[in-house]
């Protein structure tokens, strides 16, 4: 199938988080999608910090959510006597658990919809225990239904 | 270098799983981009899945990918006391290997084909002991050869 | 907001590594993205290797990187008995620390900029104790100033 013309949609996302663990970000995304038309083509969701990341999960049980926060806390201990800590003990183990999962995805719209699997979900991953502010970037490349 | 019409290729590709480890797409991948004439551009490789996940990797030595396979079993064991544990005990931890592998893989074109390295091919990692049918989403941005 | 016209760069970017540990290369990529006039639009950073990775990870203080590379040692142990042992001890292991790293980049361009968090950096992951020469491509799809 060839789509004939690319163009280009960009927007920024703020997400309150309060504690680690997964905020559901998939209906935003896709609202903002659809607001602006999106038709066929590539998104790409990019957060810029090194202590909280992206990642594509399963939206059905959240025990899934708590048992992957749980994988990464064995990953990345907070006991660990690291070099980096003067910023607390969840500062360490956040930027490793940001380097095994992701900073980046980019992800296939299909007439104006993330094409995700029916179990997945799009999730910001907060590493930190206090709250943060933490700032997407969604860029969408591909035709626009509104020409 | 400028190549100036971006146009856009999609496909969908579906792999059959028997069990856990990885299976090699970079042959399928390839002859889709040669099919549809790709240029210069990006190719985006998506899993619609979050007990499958996708990988670049080592093509020469198959112990490579048992040594692989090995490791995410050491990353995310079945033995540990999952919260979710009703869909079997290759459940739980298909989801944490897919959490630090990838769900989706960009991968620059040039002159038609990916510009992998040469011990590089694309993989399929299922994670799951049972069959399984995984579908996989092609998305290509860039200039084609037939114009 | 929609930018009309999507063109595309690329470039090759050769990168000389001579111990495991993290190469800063967001200089070079800023400056490939300036000189080339990239206006708004997505960068894709690849790496064609498998023993060596790419991380956005945090810019400020040296002893995160250190905490990280021993964090991937903790992940990919070189004491254990791999079947892939023929190129040396740390040639299995730095394929594990591939796989749950990056091998593929993506990052939002705004007004010609990497929209990189205020502590973020892209880097190179070298998993191989003996220097390498890493080969690093560049795809830029978006809008250019020079039009």
């Amino acid at each position: 199938m060839t789509v004939p013309a690319v163009q280009q949609l960009s927007h920024a996302l703020t997400i309150e988080t309060h504690a680690p663990g997964f905020t559901d970000i998939t209906g935003q995304i896709a609202a903002w999608l659809d607001d602006e038309g999106a038709g066929e083509g590539l998104l790409n969701v990019f957060i810029a910090h090194t202590s909280a990341s992206l990642t594509i999960q399963e939206n059905a049980d959240p025990d899934v959510l708590r048992d992957l926060t749980d994988a990464l806390e064995r990953i990345a201990p907070r006991g660990h006597p690291y070099r980096h800590n003067t910023e607390g003990s969840d500062d360490m183990p956040a930027h490793i658990k940001s380097m095994v999962t992701a900073t980046a995805l980019s992800i296939p719209v299909r007439q104006g919809r993330m094409a995700l699997g029916v179990w997945q979900g799009v999730y910001l991953v907060e590493h930190r225990d206090a709250p943060h502010r933490r700032e997407i970037t969604l860029t969408f490349l591909g035709s626009l239904r509104r020409e």
